[in-house]
């Protein structure tokens, strides 16, 4: 059947998540009874990758089997005249039929945005962690020490499913945006909490003085129980872009 | 009984404005109901001015009475306890038992916000005006018309309460900031959805092209029916600054 890519974002607010659960608002499951509404059957959206609860995407991939006869701008007409306006769908792409928008996607960028106070604007869409000091020195000296290719277990949620937790982090930069931080991750696959980790432990790392050396420790033992490592929460969390090998598909967002 | 005047901002998504409707979740309701737990009776909450379902406030000000143990400070925190995180009091001042956050109020500030294009993080927290051309230019050199002590009925939503419709405008400015427009507004009062409908008025003239003259003569008519004059959506006003004659209310958001 004919396969197609969409390029979508999303305000996770209220949804649980990207992936199908019954009886829940899920972004895969709104995606998918839109779909079936177009006639496909089966509807299935397969992502470039889960996000959680709460977790918001700028820029989200994902693939789906349609064989009707809308073409690719009457499909994004489509969704966006069905879907409410917490999710749009930006752009679709007829891609090879055996594309797949998670196994092909050879890197993905993510966002985290940390507040320095919370209030009535920034609470879903930041990240706040009450009573840790933040210092971005600190935070920019330990960074080099996670880039390059690592066995990123210890800051990896547990799961049994995933064979092997190795990552290549390509780029992870802290700017000082006045009112938060902004962290920026570029890496081949991201494991499950992996960016909220990061970001958690940076930031109790500058609270507390640690030396990089206990980084570097925890990184090395490559077990996910870590005291010092600390879940910063989902809302500051965006999915801001995903890469795929075929040039066609440039609508890479940075 | 003593009365003090605070300072809030609130995020208007989850609100039926700020005024009390009873069943409804209001600011003003929620704002007695938390004064109603320190003990207050009768507990009232009196704003510089309501603002409409939707409508957001970075800075809000507001007087109530209270005879309890607790000072300013011990307010502010027992207010934030008690509060939803979508509403938060920034700061409390013991004020003189006539003090009034309406009567007094002397200068108001509001901004509004006009996206160039709806997506799923602007949707709640900018207005958006589909299918009209946004000129900045027009819109600017219209803007000066405005300025000044006029009867702004031709404006205003029709309130046979209201006495007189004549408010000084001191300032209206309109920056391009890439992704939305940022309208600015600074005058002695503003008339029940004033700066909506100037908003939208300045749209619609730069969509039309139609020239100043015309606006001259919908300011000089002092008749609310006009079929130019177009309101733009609650989503993208914030209230922004009250100003007191009383210089220690010095915490006047610009």
């Amino acid at each position: 059947m004919p396969r197609f890519l969409m390029k979508l974002m999303y305000d996770g607010t209220a949804f649980h998540g990207w992936q199908f659960q019954p009886g829940q608002r899920t972004v895969q499951n709104e995606l998918e009874k839109a779909l079936r509404h177009f006639g496909a059957n089966p509807a299935l959206v397969i992502a470039s990758g889960r996000t959680d609860a709460g977790v918001h995407a700028l820029a989200q991939y994902a693939h789906f089997d349609y064989a009707g006869s809308m073409n690719e701008e009457q499909l994004v007409l489509a969704f966006r005249s069905l879907l409410d306006e917490d999710v749009r769908v930006l752009r679709v792409w007829r891609v090879a039929d055996d594309f797949h928008a998670r196994f092909l996607a050879c890197e993905r960028c993510y966002k985290y945005l940390l507040a320095k106070g919370k209030n009535p604007f920034n609470r879903l869409y930041m990240g706040f962690l009450a009573h840790y000091r933040l210092d971005v020195d600190t935070m920019q000296e330990l960074a080099p020490l996670l880039i390059g290719c690592h066995d990123f277990s210890s800051f990896s949620k547990d799961n049994p499913a995933v064979p092997n937790h190795v990552c290549t982090l390509k780029e992870l930069t802290i700017q000082d945006r006045s009112d938060y931080l902004e962290f920026w991750f570029r890496a081949d696959r991201f494991l499950h909490h992996m960016v909220r980790r990061i970001v958690g432990t940076l930031v109790n790392f500058s609270h507390l003085e640690l030396p990089a050396e206990e980084l570097q420790r925890i990184l090395e033992e490559r077990y996910a129980r870590q005291t010092l490592v600390i879940t910063a929460p989902p809302q500051g969390l965006y999915l801001c872009g995903v890469k795929y090998p075929d040039p066609a598909l440039d609508d890479y967002c940075p």
